[in-house]
């Protein structure tokens, strides 16, 4: 049987990686990785540096593949992701078939972590259930955007006892501010937060977080929205692309009676 | 000034911890451990146990300390936590005066992440505002006991594109299931899942995630819930303690026509 590990790798900062990943790393035969083309080719190097730095067995091979393009037009969303991932559930069982035998290993080093608005775990399930190759997989965590964000602020996710919601752009309007003091917003380009008007709402803003390029911006969301949407847009010129993350609050530790 | 470094270890796992914290910990004058008592014995022991394997700079100090005893005779749950909070920044800040000098650097091992129900931000925060020692902190992210959780189950944490709750037993029954589709529940001692009647309902639970002792269980919450509380139960008794964290789901990807 061959055994993939999708292994988290944390948000760009090299020293997110854990022990568990390392070990993985330069225990697998070979490490697949995605070549995302020229606009992102700061996260590419950031892979390469990785395994630079810390695949010292020399014995791992690196084979590059080129992931899919997801395809938008006359497609819902739904439709657009479900064939998307039939896509790359063919590219990697190619990759399983020519590049693994049975018995052997391999590694897909996921941003951030394998369980967070990723589907590399959701693909290699298709590729098992099609039953076509023989595989079983295991998943490594890393440190997620979340965690990257709130460690840089230095700021608690939760107030103490208290919920969060993480959800994406296309969704916070369905619960911010009514529903909880926590909001986590991930894979936003609409820029949601400047359609939450609300003078207690404070805002945590980060970009490229745990990169020498991190910025961040924090405060009242009424002071600081103006400055975000221009310093991301400047940012996002700048790079060619851009990756962020926020979280929103209201209210504070020990407001309630309860 | 002193600076003090709060690092996240991850769940039990000694290889939960990244390169990061490694780094930090072998940079700081001295590292403060809790001394818990004799119930958790197991989680001072992962502890020393990181410290063995990762510290390799023979100068870092290992400075003992004990930690308050939350009160709650005679107080709402909220002047439990301020008042507790208060008395471990008084034992900080002791901490600080007596085994640190000025421009000395020390490090906190937070269990899991910093920044998900832990208080350790809030306490330096507290010393900080008193004013008494001069510090500045960093925070150091680490593994979560959800991304343990989801890892050990190999699940995704969120369906595609939608939102996750993270919520504690006392609040959830506020919040599922009519908000969300996943919600994870942490700091659950009452087992507020018993009191979900949802024939859609799945669960995905785990113990002592991470550590040798790891226990987990998953399926219909109709068909799995007795076999919880039972595991629980018995696993409790054996250790004297217990440390676990569900995650509850209905539906499933590409389920809406969004």
């Amino acid at each position: 049987m061959r055994h993939i590990f999708i292994v988290g790798i944390g948000t760009g900062n090299p020293e997110h990686l854990t022990v568990q990943a390392i070990n993985a790393l330069n225990k697998v035969d070979v490490i697949f990785i995605p070549s995302k083309g020229a606009a992102k080719a700061e996260l590419a190097d950031v892979r390469k540096d990785i395994c630079q730095r810390y695949v010292t067995n020399k014995a791992v091979r690196f084979v590059d593949y080129a992931v899919p393009v997801r395809q938008t037009a006359e497609r819902s969303y739904v439709q657009s992701v479900d064939d998307w991932h039939a896509q790359i559930s063919s590219t990697y069982e190619q990759l399983f078939e020519d590049h693994m035998t049975e018995g052997r290993s391999a590694a897909f080093l996921v941003w951030g972590d394998p369980s967070l608005y990723d589907s590399t775990i959701r693909i290699v399930e298709r590729v098992k259930a099609r039953d076509r190759v023989d595989l079983d997989y295991s998943v490594i965590p890393g440190i997620t955007s979340i965690q990257a964000l709130t460690a840089s602020h230095r700021i608690p996710l939760n107030l103490v006892g208290k919920p969060v919601q993480v959800t994406t752009g296309r969704r916070l309007s369905e619960s911010f501010p009514a529903m909880v003091e926590t909001a986590v917003v991930m894979l936003d380009g609409e820029l949601a937060f400047k359609r939450i008007d609300d003078p207690e709402a404070y805002i945590y803003w980060g970009a490229y977080l745990g990169t020498e390029d991190e910025i961040t911006i924090a405060g009242r969301l009424a002071d600081v929205s103006d400055r975000i949407v221009a310093t991301r847009a400047a940012a996002r010129a700048k790079h060619g692309w851009i990756m962020d993350i926020y979280l929103l609050r209201k209210g504070s530790d020990f407001d309630d009676q309860a």
